[in-house]
């Protein structure tokens, strides 16, 4: 059954907030009411802080990372490892890496990874300026952190080949048992790919 | 620990959406990022919808619904039995009431139900009015339909004690076991409400 509202303006507002991933239209019908109850600058302030975000936001030249500059404020940094260069699929890796303030190289963001089915090809991501960064900067180590699935392996191999003519090191994250996790519980493709790939005692301390 | 956002705009578009009810922070990077892969018409139409509503809404002059005019819908309606007002806290009740379709006649939305936790006092709703419609129209009954709280009770007495100098029916809806609960499970208080206001078996099969 289809709900009536009393009002136009409302019915577009909550049209607006369902049609958000994950919003329901009770949960937009309560969202719209809350900012009825707020003073009008709340609303105000809402707005323009996404009109802001989707006119004014930039993508970094380099590694194709959101900013608010030409080149972001990781590749600007002369601290950082330019040799080595991670490969994830999106922005929201690059702040989980970031987080883990494990890494002290620079990212490559694809904008996706390869998938036939949602009509991603390679040529839809930033693959084609990975291989210019390799050949024309001194990149030593490739990172390769995508989705362990399986458009993230043809992505993986897909950059693997493209990379192959160029003198440069190419590793994968690694792939095991989560920390805090009790092996009992683990699924066997992790933890037989945890058996295999197991390291030194003596390094995997050094964390 | 705090997230770091490679970019101020993104920030503060996370920070927004973030300060509505129930969005957490990764939910709000979420939408913010879905945001970006959409078109900018689509951030546009968001933004206009939802100022639109916070700016040009307008609410009933005499029920105090939400409406576009000056007068909402369901006052304009001469089919509706404009003797009969059900008392509601908010617009949802309205919106939940109406979807029944077993009401026809009017609303009166109080705004909010008598609280002092909540620093709300009769002097914050619309109480005054709603007497003021039972002494200059004609009213026959005041359906009270709020929540079965203790704010609830409390608002359904105090109008009741405003209401009592005019020849007005108060009723209130019935409290009682749901439709398609089990009698097992139903709370106490509630089942020997509806054993106390048992109704005629005849009536109850009208619906």
């Amino acid at each position: 059954m289809t709900q009536k509202y009393p009002s136009v303006l409302l019915e577009n507002a909550v049209n607006e907030l369902a049609s958000l991933p994950g919003v329901g239209r009770k949960t937009a019908l309560r969202l719209a009411l809350y900012m009825l109850r707020r003073d009008e600058g709340y609303t105000e302030n809402f707005a323009s802080a996404l009109l802001a975000l989707r006119k004014e936001v930039k993508y970094c030249q380099v590694c194709h990372n959101i900013c608010d500059d030409e080149i972001c404020s990781i590749c600007a940094d002369p601290q950082r490892d330019h040799s080595t260069v991670c490969v994830v699929e999106n922005i929201k890796e690059v702040m989980a890496i970031e987080n883990t303030g494990q890494f002290r190289g620079v990212y490559h963001v694809l904008g996706g990874i390869i998938s036939p089915m949602d009509g991603i090809g390679p040529g839809d991501l930033q693959i084609d300026s990975l291989v210019q960064r390799v050949a024309n900067e001194e990149v030593k180590e490739i990172v390769l952190a995508l989705s362990t699935t399986m458009e993230g392996d043809t992505t993986n191999f897909f950059i693997y080949r493209k990379l192959s003519p160029y003198n440069v090191k190419i590793t994968v994250i690694a792939r095991g048992v989560s920390i805090g996790d009790e092996i009992e519980y683990a699924d066997e493709i992790t933890l037989g790919r945890s058996i295999v790939n197991r390291t030194s005692f003596n390094d995997s301390i050094k964390i």
